[in-house]
């Protein structure tokens, strides 16, 4: 299964591919950043990303994209940019059929490192050795959208599926639904994309 | 000059097209409600907004798309969606090479009914009026689409070219400049969309 991840950002959004194969044994397949210039109108850079992005699905044809979740919480100046090339992800994959799903930042958090409070450097260590790189993923800030990747990949089933009773879930698998359980409350509550 | 107005959202996306004819005279062309399913999941009904926009954009192909900006500092539920329906429209635009323009609702009241603190009714009637309508625009909510419309094509020159020298402005395209500025300081904040 090849998963697409999209850490979503107006200037900088991050494309990470990842095949997830049986054992859940991950592989490497493709990280870079589609970039739109601040200078140009919203219209513009929106259409910019979306292209970069319609080209990545094209390219690698994934049987899933896994996006991070924007919050309206967030009150950052760059919050509806993000949002917006969230929006361009999503629709991107909805007009080629492809299942789009969404990982708040602690559900990746935890799913890699079991600390859903993880720093970036220990994300990026976590997701170099999963996916059995020499050296940190480049750029940097791609890693997030491996990450994202990773995160459906080892995603609890009781977390998605919402019908694996707790007790067959490891301790980490329980810790990671309860995040995932936190993260659908927000967004059952409207607040989250 | 064809405009066409959205007021963006995501649940329901308004659709207002005007043609402005000489000496700024003003007249409906249509009105409209693009909507999606709050059932279905989130890509899904960005995929809906999107192909209702576009439709209404290859069948009215206007000179112009004025949308109503979206401020982050609205907090609200529902503030990260209607920022994507925003999106969709400026995608929507972006590729058949159609000018964006976004006014706040602060500009559109000011244009409309020099009161920038208008009430909803108060728009209604003066849309109806400008656009010689012998009730009120309806669907209700589908007004404000059409008075982001109105509102493109009433702007006073010097608060869209920044060239204007004041001294030439009515008191009203004054107080409506007053309202353009501050809008526009809060873009180069960031914090608008």
């Amino acid at each position: 299964m090849i998963i697409l991840g999209v850490d979503p950002g107006l200037t900088r959004c991050g494309v990470g591919v990842i095949e997830a194969g049986a054992y859940r044994r991950l592989s490497f397949i493709h990280v870079d950043v589609v970039r739109s210039d601040p200078k140009s109108p919203q219209d513009r850079r929106l259409l910019t990303i979306y292209d970069g992005l319609a080209a990545k699905l094209d390219e690698f044809a994934p049987d899933v994209v896994s996006i991070e979740r924007v919050f309206a919480q967030e009150n950052r100046n760059t919050v509806l940019g993000t949002a917006q090339a969230a929006g361009m992800a999503m629709l991107a994959a909805a007009q080629r059929n492809i299942p789009v799903a969404l990982h708040t930042p602690t559900e990746s958090k935890m799913a890699i490192t079991g600390n859903g409070k993880a720093e970036k450097i220990q994300m990026e260590r976590m997701v170099a050795r999963i996916l059995n790189l020499n050296t940190l993923p480049k750029p940097a800030d791609a890693a997030d959208a491996l990450a994202i990747a990773i995160c459906h990949a080892l995603r609890p089933a009781g977390a998605i599926q919402g019908g694996e009773r707790e007790e067959h879930l490891t301790a980490a698998q329980r810790q990671w639904a309860k995040a995932a359980q936190k993260a659908s409350r927000g967004r059952t509550q409207g607040r989250a994309m």
